[in-house]
């Protein structure tokens, strides 16, 4: 089963467009968990073991393990995820993008050493640096098409000739890159009607979309959009609104209540 | 001192423009120092101790420490850098562009956990991803412009009202971006043409160019197309072609006469 029919599974089974962003930072987590040895794991699995059932994805950001020095954290989680909670997909969030060579350093990365399902790329240097990591026919590609941040305008919606940049990266996506079903076009929320342009361009090509929540996107407009012909096709993120939803010993309980509140939330609209 | 001042001093103390790439791969490091606890760093020190007076910066590729889980390896030879050899700068090749939130996880990376003097960013997002790197005066921030490898045509060279892309990022960096003179552009020497419009847009900013050597870009027309009005302005990177130059027990003398030839070769045409 490759990445996407993994997500079609999932979607279906858990009802759900919700993928929890996995973004720890160990000053802001709860006090209790600061001393542990793997503290980030022990977060990360307290609310994994409460929301499975109700997503269709994990997102870890691997910034947040890296800058912190704790790798290890983020494989145990992974590890965690596989085996606790099979069926559910971990898109690990790294937006890489280099030369072929070094793609393919990035690629053992993601899926080798941290066995990620999918992972995020950057389409910036161009079709030879996505290679080494579409080749993977069992994993899923998630390239940055038109993202949620304000800078978003800078470059991707410059106008390149009749389209934007980020339309043209979506039909790059769609036509050139997807010769093995496994690209997923990240697509902020924040943007609701770049959102649509690129779901009529694409098909029923799978997106991220971050910027929900914290970031100020609105879920009605985002899933009204974005879905696709079959009422699915989003992979909905929330992070800061969920893994932080309480800070004391009820993280946990409160980041299923958030969990379950916006995969409510979300299906009202699909 | 601040990044920028740090490579102006090196260039004139090594009268050399040349980086050596660190990029070990730990299946074509010579066979003895393989079973070592830090292979990569083993690796990387002798060549350190035998080239650090011809450089003018060591770029490490972090995706071939992150690839083998070998980021204890990438502190150590950071480390050693700044201790054996200080004034050398670090230029941490990471290519790395998110949202502020995580970019702040990613400048803890470069700069307090590795402790690189500068590193490389993806402009694809957008200003406001690079802004937490931006604000550091004290580090330099390499941003991708017209990156070496084949692929780069696909989005940088896009016509977007006049110029292109890659253009367009030149014009912000020189313009808007180097409020702190913190910042420098990755050009690749694979094409001379635009090193030299580049050179033409940005007055004395430092350019990152990798791609001679293995990537078959050509010294000559490199140097005299992106050479600055006082001879400098480059750090001329070079990796397989130095780190490999021998794969038995002499590497480090070979990395040392590669790196010898290649200053000599490039201060010909400075």
């Amino acid at each position: 089963m490759n990445f996407i029919q993994a997500l079609n599974t999932i979607w279906e089974k858990n009802n759900s467009l919700v993928c929890v962003g996995l973004d720890p930072d160990l000053r802001k987590i709860p006090q209790h968990l600061q001393d542990a040895e793997y503290p980030l794991f022990e977060f990360n699995r307290a609310i994994i073991d409460k929301t499975a059932d109700l997503v269709c994805a994990y997102k870890p950001q691997i910034a947040y393990y890296a800058g912190a020095g704790l790798e290890r954290d983020l494989e145990l989680t992974i590890e965690h995820i596989h085996t606790a909670h099979p069926g559910v997909p971990v898109i690990l969030d790294a937006k890489r993008g280099d030369i072929g060579s070094t793609a393919e350093m990035y690629v053992m990365e993601a899926f080798e050493r941290y066995k990620a399902d999918a992972v995020t790329v950057n389409p910036y240097m161009g079709t030879d640096t996505l290679e080494p990591f579409l080749k993977r026919d069992d994993k899923g590609v998630v390239i940055l098409c038109r993202t949620s941040n304000p800078g978003a305008i800078d470059f991707q919606d410059l106008d390149v000739g009749g389209q934007t940049l980020y339309q043209t990266v979506a039909h790059k996506a769609h036509t050139d890159w997807n010769r093995n079903g496994n690209v997923m076009l990240v697509v902020g929320a924040t943007y609701p009607e770049e959102l649509g342009q690129i779901r009529a361009m694409t098909g029923d090509m799978p997106f991220l979309v971050p910027g929900i929540g914290a970031q100020g996107g609105d879920v009605e407009n985002a899933v009204r959009n974005g879905k696709d012909s079959r009422g699915t096709g989003m992979v909905i993120n929330s992070s800061r609104g969920i893994i932080y939803a309480s800070n004391g010993e009820d993280f946990a309980d409160a980041a299923r209540a958030a969990t379950l509140s916006l995969r409510n939330e979300i299906n009202t609209h699909r």
